[in-house]
């Protein structure tokens, strides 16, 4: 039983771990108001998500909410970082340092939550040997070397899509093995490679269709 | 029967309009290099998803395969561009000029996408007045003034979260109808708006869980 507080290594599903960082938006907020317990019905009614669905979702951490008075905020806000890793420094690569890939290496948000970009790597003559808000960009040929020295545990993907596979590729070979895919190509990778997809460009999609329907509607 | 062929308008389910985008990053890349046909199949071969669900999924298009050969690749990348609407002009305005906000402005990839950022709205005194990569930064209390003239369709979301509901608020007062937010907050907006939430720190939270797991896999 000793297992259970170790809840950090245990596999969510996706959609309660993409659930957890809004319902600590919201106990930060209410942290910095000073607001010492609250509820999953009061969560629920601020983050527009089922309360039982809440309960269940906070059931992964090591926390307990106490009758009629709720969870502590304090104690909720620390729990929900630790446990989504927010804390611990996860070292980083940007594959493609172009426009997408070096506006990402200049997000200071992504240190915020955890992140921490050491390099950047290039095919573009004129952008390799230079840096980024101080991360270097190196060519994509010395990934591998590179890395030996770096140890980075996750690679941000963000080349043209043509180029997406076999900077994948380059990736998997050089040992990293999780690869943050802002491209829209879906790549192939083998299963120990952990991949999540960050396509924000498929989401202009939904909305485009979302006012073209809303526009209609008023015709 | 005319309806059919005003296909951009249908309202069609968000799983459907986030992989049609990834179809046509495939089919650009054949069209690249000259191929063709493409077959359902071979699409559901490269991208993962089932080729009942990708012929599903196309049927939304004004579009028909043939019989063993498949689509036409360059009609399938035409008409997939204009029904997710990235050949459009959508004009948005970045609320929250800051790191992230800042970074977005200066990716011309949503350009490509059909989307032109045409002013950037800020608190910060320091950056009220300046401009990035010529889009002019202007006091978030100018919105609703400077939008009668902008006439924007989409508000980018991009502010530290404990001021999302607020800037929200004041995007709904401008008129704007669409709420792109970064923000990993749940804004409340009235029905009428249309939301896309795209918290990309939210992401990393399903990464960093997978590393976890993955590692303990390997003791």
């Amino acid at each position: 039983m000793n297992d259970i507080k170790n809840t950090s290594k245990a596999f969510l599903p996706e959609p309660t771990l993409r659930r957890l960082p809004w319902y600590l938006a919201y106990v930060q907020l209410l942290n910095a108001r000073h607001i010492e317990y609250v509820s999953s019905t009061q969560i629920a009614k601020e983050i527009n998500v089922d309360s039982s669905q809440i309960a269940k979702d906070l059931s992964f951490l090591n926390i307990k909410g106490k009758t009629r008075i709720g969870y502590e905020v304090k104690t909720l806000v620390k729990e929900l970082t630790d446990f989504l890793g927010f804390k611990h420094k996860h070292t980083a690569v940007m594959i493609g340092a172009g426009s997408l890939g070096g506006a990402l290496i200049q997000d200071i948000g992504l240190s915020q939550y955890g992140m921490t970009i050491v390099a950047g790597f290039d095919v573009n003559p004129s952008i390799i040997g230079t840096s980024i808000r101080n991360v270097p960009i190196y060519d994509i040929n010395e990934l591998a070397e590179k890395q030996k020295s770096i140890n980075a545990a996750i690679a941000i993907l963000a080349v043209p899509v043509e180029h997406a596979q076999d900077a994948a590729n380059k990736i998997i070979e050089s040992g990293i093995k999780a690869i943050w895919n802002f491209t829209p190509y879906r790549i192939k990778t083998p299963t120990n490679i952990v991949i999540q997809n960050t396509s924000i460009y498929a989401h202009l999609a939904v909305m485009y269709n979302r006012l073209e329907v809303s526009k209609d509607l008023k015709k």
